[in-house]
């Protein structure tokens, strides 16, 4: 793997776009909660923000969020968009789960290669990815005081994020090229995760 | 702006004894919720060093609030001193919106001022600024199991911390000095927070 | 203090071991809650990694959690160990209570010295150390969206740790080796938690 290996900034701004775009997509379901416009817009932010954030603070490296003024600019508009969209589409459930299934997909990759590029062993760099993938959904349901919805019968939320991270870990100390594996492993997370959704895959309840 | 630009001890301690006195002052109205001295305190020191924790975990520098004895010590006499004019004063509530609006100042001006003397951009600095003005008010949220205010209708709470820290960046962009910047954003962040109270401003319910 | 002190591993693995054990057991009670095996798994390895990310965090270094695999292999099994023990123990809330108790203390010590070696002032330092001692079982309430222990009358808590991790500094500052000393600071926190639960000690209500 390469040393210099870094995320193109395209990539990661994709995904705080599209966390951002779904989390406030989620946050204005909740009209019961009087949410302000500032408040959904948050909770876009914090979904956007959410895995990056914890993904860097785990590494103990410079925020990448906070390096150029791109992705403030790109969470906040997708998070606006996303409070707009959801007043236009009549049905907005399907387009959440698929976008948070690519969101999760897309902050596990990134996660992942980030870590063992700043030479993580294999496990502790999925464990970052994992955490990576799922944070900005954990920090969501923490600030709408929900139940935290990854620790519940019928998400496999984690286990998606892990099916990629641990793919994405394998394939690269099998040499493949990491834009492949990456590809992989958001394919496979994403796959998971619509998968469990679709016919009704869960863990076992303990 | 000065490159060696540092935040005075005084300053920071001074908010940080600010945000933990009223966080003790708020924690202890909640009787019904059996909590004990303790508890109380652990919510004004949350309240006093949450803003100043997240500030420094998103700008990756060591911990200010750690570099001497002195946070630890003003905030705890602080939280004890919130607990006990509680118990004397009889209307405590303007006294804690009062306040509130203070350290949300306090700490807006101070994270944005810092992002800023580290190099961070415009934008990213101004949402350092407006998560450490916010951050001790959603963990103090969080640890009494209460929803998180920021996020309801009727608060204008971030939105008074960013229009502060805004008003913070243009105006060192125009090269004024940094304490009349830093003055005129506590300023705003205060007006603007008071005048949400006082005259029931708020932002559309979404 | 000798400049080079680093917490052995195993000390630093029996403590997440021990802390991911006891958080699935407890997680493993709340069969209305319909956790699933990962939700489970999940608290036991949030309890076992908390309180060491919250410290390395608070002193910005790089996280010992990650630096090799043994701590995600360990927390990972144990929490499994946890799950399936809860199933064959008939009582299992004294096991959680008295390794919940070594649990604090163990973080707690490390935590504490860790601070010290890395030239932090004796009350910061306790700071850490109680945060650390803590903060795992904070983070387990607020996944779980229980009321945080640690803040209500009863529980001795954070008394218990301060008092290790107070311990622990004052025989530092002199010269007693800090093996030994770090054996007090366990035995005292892990003594006080005891008792208070042994004999209803408790703060007063406020």
């Amino acid at each position: 793997m390469d040393d210099l290996f870094v995320i193109p900034l395209w990539a990661d701004l994709l995904a705080v776009g599209i966390g951002a775009l779904q989390g406030a997509l989620f946050a204005a379901q909740f009209r019961d909660r009087r949410l302000d416009w500032l408040g959904v817009a948050i909770i876009g932010i914090v979904v956007g923000f959410g895995g990056g954030l914890l993904r860097d603070l785990l590494l103990n490296v410079p925020l990448a969020t906070l390096q150029t003024n791109w992705y403030v600019l790109v969470a906040t508009g997708a998070a606006l968009l996303g409070m707009l969209l959801e007043r236009v589409l009549s049905r907005v459930n399907p387009l959440i789960t698929v976008l948070d299934a690519l969101t999760i997909g897309l902050f596990g990759a990134i996660g992942t290669t980030k870590a063992l590029a700043l030479g993580l062993p294999e496990v502790a760099a999925i464990f970052v990815g994992v955490l990576a993938a799922v944070g900005g959904s954990i920090l969501r349901d923490l600030l709408l005081n929900l139940p935290i919805a990854l620790m519940h019968v019928g998400s496999l939320y984690a286990v998606a994020a892990a099916a990629g991270s641990g793919t994405i870990a394998v394939l690269l100390a099998f040499d493949v090229d990491v834009f492949v594996a990456g590809a992989v492993g958001v394919a496979i997370t994403f796959g998971v995760r619509m998968a469990s959704v679709l016919f009704g895959w869960s863990l076992p309840e303990q």
